[in-house]
């Protein structure tokens, strides 16, 4: 079947597809495998999304088990695990055993642990003992993320051995991480690293040890999946070897599984950030009550926090009283110190992912956000102070949608302003702070999300607007 | 030299080693290209940006111009240019000659113009056109992306044929994209590929075309750079080759590029989601008044907007003066509503980023977004309501923090329950529809800040706490 052209609407492709293989796995269901051979899997994962249940499970019959495993690779997370349990152990054991140990170890954790174990158990001795060694790190860290499949070669190897060992092993159909050859001393430890294109590279007669690298850039297997990423964006890896305290490579941890971590924790940042717990499933797949459960925690806590601004508003009501105006402008300069406060925090909460800013940073911040909080609010305040001269203008002028804010409107502007400036300054300290603090006290500092940002500098704010009132109208209208 | 322990920490190690380069300097420069060779680059970056600046010069020109470019890649941004810029034309021509054509184009590209062409005039010319090639792409597109160094054979070669013509490649010294290789027909359009692997495995006698694959994964040279991460991510690339319309390539996009792209575009989408132009630079690098001119405009707009809360606190307070216990929850129902909706607003913008929904997706959203807007509401409610009578009840008891809403405080709480529910219903609603509103008018999704949704939620958020107190309150205390 040749590939129709390829363009970014991947699914478009799988759609116009999906048709022909519906036809084909009536007529003919031998010629699939043959048709669709040069189809990259992620591409037949699209079409095998698209079919019917009942027909999902006689396509991928009809590709064999090795390209079928690829095909689950790519596959939806929730139909893969759902197909795996629908099937027979044994049938799903023949799958999982093609699948590189890395992805299978992935494919396990997300299955019912009863249906996992009865799977492993029809598995392979060996195989299974390696899936379970994975098996037993955390998702997240380099051991979770690492295959054990990859090549290493004695460093004092000849380079045409060498090159006839990877040859060999190419060969034998194993799928192992092979853009990048280890090498090992005599007791097995890691000594040198060196690319394909190196070992292809190398004069003729030269020893292993005479071309490779000998510092070699590894992580530990308890790293997590942050420090990998950024090991690998930070030294342009394609892949990186686990490597245990004792020097021994203990698997390699592929570029590919890199970003897709890149992506999940980048998820995860964006959703604590929105003021939720990190979902950890699609938006669309997640059940309503699991996603409410998600977001009702914060909320809450967000809500409660924020009755401190009743608290504050109930303490000044004999001033709110006796100025009209002042309720007035209270949900403006409020959510000016919650907008100033969320700019900084994604600031600095980014700046800390990316590692550009440190926990000994926090005063070199701090003295940039003083004077930016100070210009920032000198130039809300004269914006506040605008709007409120002019609404009095246009009611002394009779002009549609004037208001009068007399008597002292300038008092009000100036209350208005000079608290505008008060706010933003407290929000952009308090919002570049907050990060710092989490981090301190072993919080993530992600956790520092725009509400509760906002929520922070609300009561804070509210204090800040009455007290410059209680100073500014002093003697005239308080 | 013999690198120090690695860890994550890599400032430490190149603070460790700063001080014996400084010495080798002072000493014998000419033995730290043997002492350093060992070492990656990246690694002799975070030592070169540790060293004083007149040392810099010195130490890259004691490791020669080939070592010296790729630490100079590696090398902090604004550092690299200043360098770049202190030295003479041709001794700068001479460095960035050594780099891959992407980073010499990306590296010419951040220097001042003037700089940059008076360092291009002194390029061989082969280079020099290679590179204004480059340049003329958008930085942020396939074209800007990509390098013009990559492999590729004739598809009617025999595999030791090609693998004698890759050999030759690799030790010509050239630093091409070397994991994968294209297959190429008799007018030079791409045909197939393979890996450097799988041209390791082939059977010796078989030919290129009977072990090529014919799909090509590819992007046009102007597909943006989410669209370049996407497809490498979906088909767990190393490399991606950019493929003019006629078919030929024109160059490859290697994974490490793609990360760094993933890693900018998120830095960008989480400072838009905190409400503010996206920085392009360092937080700590970037100048003062640059920042706050980023900052200044989103918070100006995001003010201006919140006065329409000024507006409805007018209109509505005649209704404000006769219920004392009405202005004391505004700051509480407002914020709920911008928390609720900015929940919404991070879940939807990172599935759209995401691709796991789409335009067409919204009403699906819409149907979750109800339910669950109804639900929170709900809870955030009965909350609202139990604050209201505990407080109440603190007061009928003289306990101390009792505050009294009297007369009427049970139609005062249910006020405040009821439109919780209004608001954060409509919070989750408008936060989760706004990124489809926005990409519909084709502007980013991401914009759809934290800030932005709250400002649009609390004004109407007002106004649904006035028209149920209106609604609650008629005849008895309105």
């Amino acid at each position: 079947m040749t590939p129709p052209q390829r363009n970014s609407e991947d699914r478009t492709v799988a759609a116009l597809l999906a048709p022909d293989i519906v036809a084909l796995l009536d007529e003919s269901p031998a010629h699939i495998a043959a048709e669709t051979e040069e189809m990259h899997p992620a591409d037949l994962a699209d079409v095998a999304e698209l079919l019917d249940r009942d027909k999902l499970q006689a396509f991928l019959a009809a590709l064999g088990p090795a390209r079928a495993a690829d095909v689950l690779e790519y596959l939806d997370e929730e139909l893969r695990t759902e197909f795996l349990e629908a099937i027979t152990p044994r049938q799903a054991a023949e799958l999982v055993s093609q699948m590189t140990p890395d992805d299978r170890a992935d494919t396990l954790e997300e299955i019912s642990e009863e249906h996992a174990e009865e799977i492993l158990s029809e598995i392979p001795t060996e195989a299974r003992q390696e899936t379970e060694k994975l098996l037993a790190y955390e998702p997240d860290t380099a051991g979770g993320l690492m295959t054990t499949e990859f090549v290493s070669v004695s460093a004092d190897m000849t380079i045409e051995d060498a090159l006839e060992n990877v040859r060999a092993v190419a060969r034998s159909g194993r799928r192992e991480a092979m853009h990048v050859i280890y090498t090992t001393d005599t007791q097995g430890r890691v000594v040198g690293v060196m690319s394909l294109r190196e070992l292809l590279a190398a004069p003729s007669g030269a020893k292993i040890s005479d071309v490779a690298w000998t510092e070699v850039v590894s992580v530990a297997p308890s790293a997590d999946r942050e420090e990998v990423a950024r090991v690998i964006a930070n030294y342009d890896l394609v892949a990186v070897p686990v490597v245990s305290e004792s020097g021994h490579v203990m698997g390699v941890i592929t570029v590919d599984d890199v970003i897709d971590a890149i992506q999940e924790e980048q998820t995860e940042d964006v959703q604590k950030f929105g003021g939720m717990e990190a979902l950890d499933e699609p938006y669309m797949q997640i059940g309503l009550a699991a996603m409410i459960k998600k977001r009702a925690g914060w909320l809450s806590v967000l809500l409660i926090s924020e009755m401190l601004t009743t608290t504050a508003m109930q303490h000044f009501s004999g001033e709110l009283e006796l100025v009209k105006a002042l309720p007035l402008f209270v949900p403006l300069v409020m959510s000016s110190g919650g907008n100033s406060g969320s700019q900084a925090t994604s600031l600095i909460t980014r700046a800390m992912a990316l590692r550009e800013v440190d926990l000994k940073d926090w005063w070199r911040v701090a003295a940039r956000e003083l004077p930016s909080g100070l210009m920032l609010g000198a130039i809300l305040g004269v914006i506040g102070m605008c709007r409120i001269a002019s609404w009095q203008w246009m009611y002394d002028h009779k002009v549609w949608l004037g208001y009068n804010y007399n008597p002292h409107w300038q008092l009000i502007a100036l209350t208005v302003g000079l608290s505008l400036v008060g706010i933003v300054t407290f929000g952009s300290l308090a919002g570049s702070m907050l990060p710092f603090l989490l981090r301190r006290l072993w919080f993530d500092p992600a956790s520092a999300s725009a509400p509760f940002v906002a929520t922070l500098v609300d009561v804070t704010g509210l204090s800040i607007y009455f007290v410059v009132a209680l100073l500014v109208l002093h003697g005239t209208l308080l």
